[in-house]
């Protein structure tokens, strides 16, 4: 009865509650999945998931179900499991599996060549439509997609395309080459799979064939590939905002050493930054103590100023990594952030007067005032700051997210500060 | 010669490069377009240069493009362009066009029908495989996709469907009934278009049906508006992270108004709740008179509680969204943050007190021991409850990615000083 509930859900589904079982159920459960969904469902485990299965499944099971894998998830599996277990995986692919996961092994996991396939169907232009139908016929099952044909010469350099929609529109007896399309859109094995999933994304297309220097035919990459490309990269892109680096390996398999070397470096490069403000302070000493309701506001200026200097990099980071914004915007992006910061310096300003003036601790009316303007230089400076930061890295060409939030706002502290006591000296007089 | 370069070049490659030309040059680059080309073209620029295209162009070419236009792309472009221009827009649809355009615009934007086309291709399961292909070779050009086939009843409720790798797989005589999946794939359409992604995403399809409440077939979201939605919902993530709510309209075509409307209440909340700060100082105003050096760490404590708690907090975000991390976790998720706080915390202080007492301004041995484990102690904290906090909003069932970035370096600021002053208070013994 579980084995019919089993056999109604996908390998993507039950990959999804597969970390419900404990060790000894998982591998219960394992045994009564039919033999054709348990290769899809190995691709579809957490890493440390796939190496439990490995380790504990008797080797004719796990032998089956290896060099079941489609090549480019195995390759996805060698690369991650460890090292003792990868030795143990190798000895169980078949002579086949091992030349097709050894060519894909060539190449860095970040690039066009790492996430495609081998499974492409390729076909010589002098053939005619019934000879290409009866080639994807025969050989469709081991394709990862036939609706795509890819047009070669002898020396596998790829002169053209033809979809199965172009072949069925066609007469029988056309030649492919008659039919095809001459201009391919490719790219290069060493094309970042970033920019491959984006070229892919642009031309709304299933599949994408990957090239070497000479034009010959690698690979295919398809649009389910370019789905976990995206997601992978918004994973990076979120901790870079996060003040992480490192790898985007999932949480739980990653051990607390692993999350501190991830979290460290920025920590400390932040901290090393930030206390520069102990310096700032220090060299103000005298109006503090002149004005000590000044330090019952320190942090709400900084931490304002940091927020409104985040949302605008915020927005900057998105504007250029969707294309949408360049360098060149630099104009128009300064004249909006100057009116959107006078807007939202005067409103954060009148919210922190009354804030300050009439409740607890409640602080004279002159302070107050010098604690408006204040914080509304302190915005409007880090609302321009925040936009111009992020163009400027981008201009240089680096990648502007980790400019986003804990920057920014360490940087908006120092120099916030700064603005900060330098308005109210002038205000109060002192 | 400019028009043969255009010839060479897709729709979406001519819309990247769009925003180079001037309005005059964009008039002019348009008549110089392939008339099967402007359709697509039109669907894939930003909207403000749609509206500057149809409110430009003659009569004759706006009507000719918005009938060509797909009717998913068509209905975003309706339900984006100004009013005035919306009737305008409708008076040039032709009778087939509005037919189909008012069925979809019945549909809430952000479900799964609101990104479904209705050009699917349906047959009869009673129908022959060579019938099949027939009909698919005589409507394909209408449909989004052919390589699936809904098989639907007389009443269009979804009943099974074929790839066409399955029709020809399949003898010509064989029926449609006899070789279709029955347990279909499907979303509803009231289901969030996210979800819908999910499901696309998870299942490796081309494309999925939305069926209504009685299981009839509405139409199709195929894998490209997927890849759109992903997208969209990254921006609204990325967004919210940098404390900003809203819409997630490119930034060059918001005024500075919508910049405005869309910071403001975020920055107000922020700044409020942060106001708190001023009253914890407050209460510590006669511990900074005793111990004025305090005061010069406050901003670099306040900041790097912020940073860890984020760091935190952005990795259960990001596991909390991609489905790895739940609830249940929480015992594992607390243990491995307090071993990386206790690491994290320690590194942090070692390297305050090697800063405080060794540079300038240089404090006395015994602050700078305060200062440490006050740093060591707030660390720690908050990366307990950057991680806590998340988990805690998703457990009650709202979207915990508002919790990352600002809103927890706020909370973590009021809570961060107190830790701060008590614990320097009693290593100080004051
Ligand atoms: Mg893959
Ligand atoms: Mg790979
Ligand atoms: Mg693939
Ligand atoms: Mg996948
Ligand atoms: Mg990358
Ligand atoms: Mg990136
Ligand atoms: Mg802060
Ligand atoms: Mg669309
Ligand atoms: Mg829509
Ligand atoms: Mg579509
Ligand atoms: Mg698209
Ligand atoms: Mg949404
Ligand atoms: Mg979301």
């Amino acid at each position: 009865q579980l084995r019919s509930v089993l056999d109604e859900l996908s390998a993507a589904e039950i990959a999804e509650i597969w970390d419900n079982f404990s060790n000894e159920e998982s591998l219960r459960i394992f045994a009564l999945i039919q033999q054709d969904k348990r290769s899809d469902l190995i691709s579809e485990l957490h890493i440390y998931e796939q190496e439990h299965l490995i380790r504990e499944l008797s080797e004719g099971i796990t032998k089956t179900l290896l060099n079941g894998m489609e090549p480019d998830n195995l390759v996805d599996l060698i690369q991650s499991v460890s090292p003792e277990l990868r030795s143990a995986v190798w000895e169980q692919l078949s002579e086949e599996t091992r030349r097709e996961t050894t060519f894909l092994l060539r190449f860095d996991e970040d690039d066009a060549a790492g996430i495609m396939t081998p499974r492409y169907a390729a076909i010589l232009g002098g053939i005619t439509v019934a000879q290409a139908l009866k080639f994807i016929r025969k050989t469709m099952d081991e394709m990862e997609t036939i609706y795509y044909l890819y047009v070669v010469d002898k020396l596998k350099r790829l002169n053209g395309v033809v979809s199965l929609k172009d072949i069925l529109r066609a007469n029988d007896s056309d030649r492919i080459e008659d039919i095809m399309i001459r201009k391919v859109i490719y790219v290069h094995d060493d094309t970042d799979q970033e920019e491959s999933a984006r070229v892919l994304e642009n031309h709304g297309l299933l599949a994408l064939p990957v090239v070497d220097r000479f034009n010959r035919l690698l690979g295919i990459i398809t649009f389910d590939d370019v789905i976990d490309v995206i997601r992978e990269e918004q994973t990076e892109d979120i901790y870079k905002m996060g003040a992480m680096g490192g790898n985007t390996n999932s949480y739980l398999e990653t051990s607390s050493w692993g999350l501190v070397k991830k979290r460290i470096p920025w920590l400390i490069i932040l901290l090393v930054a930030g206390t520069i403000t102990t310096n700032v302070l220090h060299l103000y000493q005298d109006l503090l103590l002149a004005a000590a309701f000044l330090t019952l506001f320190i942090p709400v200026i900084t931490q304002t100023g940091g927020n409104s200097g985040t949302q605008s990099s915020t927005l900057m980071i998105r504007g250029l990594a969707t294309g949408e914004l360049h360098f060149r915007d630099i104009g128009k992006v300064m004249l909006k952030e100057i009116i959107v910061g006078l807007f939202l310096g005067i409103t954060t300003g009148v919210v922190i007067l009354t804030r300050a003036y009439f409740t607890p601790p409640g602080i004279e009316f002159l302070p107050a005032i010098a604690i408006a303007i204040s914080l509304c230089s302190v915005v409007i400076f880090a609302t321009v700051l925040g936009a111009f930061v992020p163009m400027l890295i981008h201009k240089i060409g680096f990648d502007p997210t980790v400019a986003a939030g804990p920057l920014m706002s360490t940087v908006i502290d120092v120099c916030g500060l700064t603005i900060f006591f330098e308005v109210s000296k002038r205000i109060l007089t002192l």
